[in-house]
């Protein structure tokens, strides 16, 4: 039972105890399988998983990627939510509705949007001093720009996987040259971001800039995020133009993309900022980040809890950076927050904080150690917010196996 | 008349006074217009264009970009080669397809590849060094990565444009707080980079090295990037993560992607390396790169010959490290060579170099002066490669004119 806005909402869906998506959720992803030819579109609820082309019969819900639907814009997004709401709350349609609820573990979920572009950015502010420490101790932790700006870059959009695909320990250069040729072989370092990820669903054209106000208008939800990370790749090829193979050999996504319509009360003001900014990125108005509480574990033991409400910079300001010179956006593309971590040592997002650059090995609940990550380990993140009423809402998990450098 | 191999190849196609698009070249394209609906791929010869839809009648030929047809390798390449070679020579074949030749003032050209990826690379010595005296006079020049690997970083892959396209002064922040907040406004530094781009068309699969020597089944063709560039907004912006939004306003493409298969005659060795490399970037059986010689021009007026024969990196030790740690590459991605500079002066490939960071203006033939770009200017790229026999092949333009800034 959900209140929203004014009204109680009782699915007629049987829900199991705790789950994070109930009625006031709704988030929308795409599968494979459940005895279905082909991609369907699909609205998680409980434990299971509504087919939209069958319930709708538009050819739009039966395609790869969720993109030619969020292209329709927020009016096409409040829509279908309102119908989907009424379809699952409505015994009257129980009869024609249930039988295209599938049971979650008979589909195959798959990356739920194109991704033709994908920007991460780097708005914790206790990340960027925490790096900033490690690899700069002896200059302000902050560059001097990262108070004026949302700092970001592109990653490669085209490895951009699904969770619960595996990660082939990349191997490359690991560092400067030790009596001629640099060391090469399986990274030593490899590492987790627990980031979160905002999926852009109606494109802004190019020159048009995206006001911190209009987010809305533009993105269709969120979704979490493991950036895997060779720091000792990273650290030998970043300078001077940014990472590239340290962070290119994949980038985990979360199957469901949970709608900015459903946070409204995930809402929360954002840290105080020290720094007068420059009108695009002002957000006097109605400023706001989101109360995501992250949990990352390793082999199911949980190793931190990033806190998302901390971060510095909103994703509204992240989108009207992005477009402030003139760039377009594309429907389907994503932009990350960076890694999110909080100012306590439990809060960080990543083994390079949590183990200072791996020189404090971490222990986890089972009496293994860790520094960076090992072949074998499951790293999963997961998340709940503030739902409408007293509920929670859940954002499933991103996860992915470390499995050993190919031969 | 054009030796290719034993043959000697004659079109029937009326060809005008050295032309770049002979019998050699037949690059490919995607064009709309010239009275035929919808997308469709073409063949340029001379000043024409083949409609291959309506000479093949294969559907995979009117779409809107080449993908479809590249991802089917290097074997359909070579067919689809052979026999527009010999509908284009063999006169029996005129009277059908004659009337497919387009005037190509009567079409209009599309960016040929979807872009799913766009990786810029930093493989030109002579600008690496050029760009370090400029802003680390007092260090090496070249960073300590520069000769162990080809530096290069990801771009904005959903604003590549095709050329013509006219590129918007784009605004953000100028540089570092000047009492309070950043500067803000129009870029006053706009720069224009030549540079040669390789279209992938045969994708790899994630944790598939490409091996320098397989550069050929995996790249179908080359053509010409102007990487405009706003130097205040990237000098302020780019550190610690690299180039962002100095650079995704726009990246402009020429139309015509000319095949591999047509440079033969353009391989050159690639300079000598004066570091021993890593087993995964050695080109000891055959390397080479390309003798093309670009020519940058503003509205008409030669400003530099940058010599592609001069870079230090190949394209395949470009792609042999782009996918060394198992990153997959898609089917119409792009990576380009990054700024191509020669040693001399009138060789530089962006103002950056041409006029030292904009301290030494460069006058032009009609007597005007420039530091970085003016609105209105034009800005056209072109390239020629020697061709089979005593041919040149002609890679079209990259052109684009600079437009005010939006209010």
């Amino acid at each position: 039972m959900v209140l929203v806005g004014a009204r109680t909402l009782v699915t007629w869906v049987d829900l199991p105890e705790g789950t994070g998506f109930g009625i006031g959720n709704l988030p929308l992803g795409v599968f494979l399988g459940g005895g279905r030819p082909g991609f369907r579109h699909g609205v998680r609820i409980g434990d299971r998983v509504l087919d939209l082309f069958a319930v709708t019969g538009l050819p739009v819900h039966a395609t790869g990627t969720l993109d030619p639907f969020l292209v329709a814009g927020p009016g096409a997004w409040r829509t279908l939510r309102e119908q989907v709401t009424e379809w699952l709350t409505g015994v009257r349609h129980r009869a024609r509705v249930e039988p295209h609820l599938l049971p979650i573990d008979e589909v195959r979920m798959c990356r739920p949007i194109g991704v033709p572009n994908y920007v991460d950015f780097y708005s914790s502010k206790a990340h960027a001093q925490n790096v900033g420490r490690l690899f700069r101790p002896d200059a302000d932790p902050l560059p001097p720009n990262w108070r004026h700006l949302p700092i970001g870059y592109h990653g490669r959009a085209g490895t951009v996987v699904v969770s619960g695909t595996p990660v082939v320990r990349p191997c490359g250069q690991l560092g400067p040259p030790t009596g001629g040729l640099p060391p090469f072989g399986p990274t030593a370092r490899l590492d987790l971001e627990a980031e979160v990820g905002f999926v852009v669903g109606a494109p802004s054209e190019p020159g048009e800039r995206v006001p911190v106000a209009d987010l809305a208008e533009h993105v269709f939800g969120a979704c979490l995020v493991n950036d895997w990370s060779a720091r000792d790749l990273q650290a030998w090829e970043y300078q001077p133009l940014g990472p590239f193979l340290g962070k290119s050999f994949q980038t985990s996504m979360s199957p469901w993309v949970v709608p900015l319509a459903a946070l409204g009360a995930a809402r929360v003001p954002p840290p105080a900022r020290d720094t007068e900014l420059l009108p695009y990125l002002r957000d006097d108005g109605d400023p706001w980040g989101l109360d995501l509480a992250l949990e990352v574990r390793i082999n199911g033991q949980l190793v931190s809890r990033p806190p998302f409400r901390d971060m510095y910079w909103t994703p509204a300001q992240q989108l009207a950076h992005l477009t402030v010179n003139g760039a377009s956006t594309l429907p389907g593309e994503l932009f990350a927050s960076g890694t999110v971590s909080g100012t306590s040592p439990e809060e960080w997002g990543s083994l390079l904080e949590l183990t200072a650059n791996g020189t404090r090995p971490l222990t986890l609940a089972d009496g293994s150690t860790r520094t960076f990550l090992e072949d074998g380990d499951t790293v999963s993140i997961t998340a709940t917010a503030p739902g409408p009423g007293d509920s929670s809402l859940g954002f499933g998990e991103v996860s992915g196996q470390v499995l050993p450098a190919r031969a």
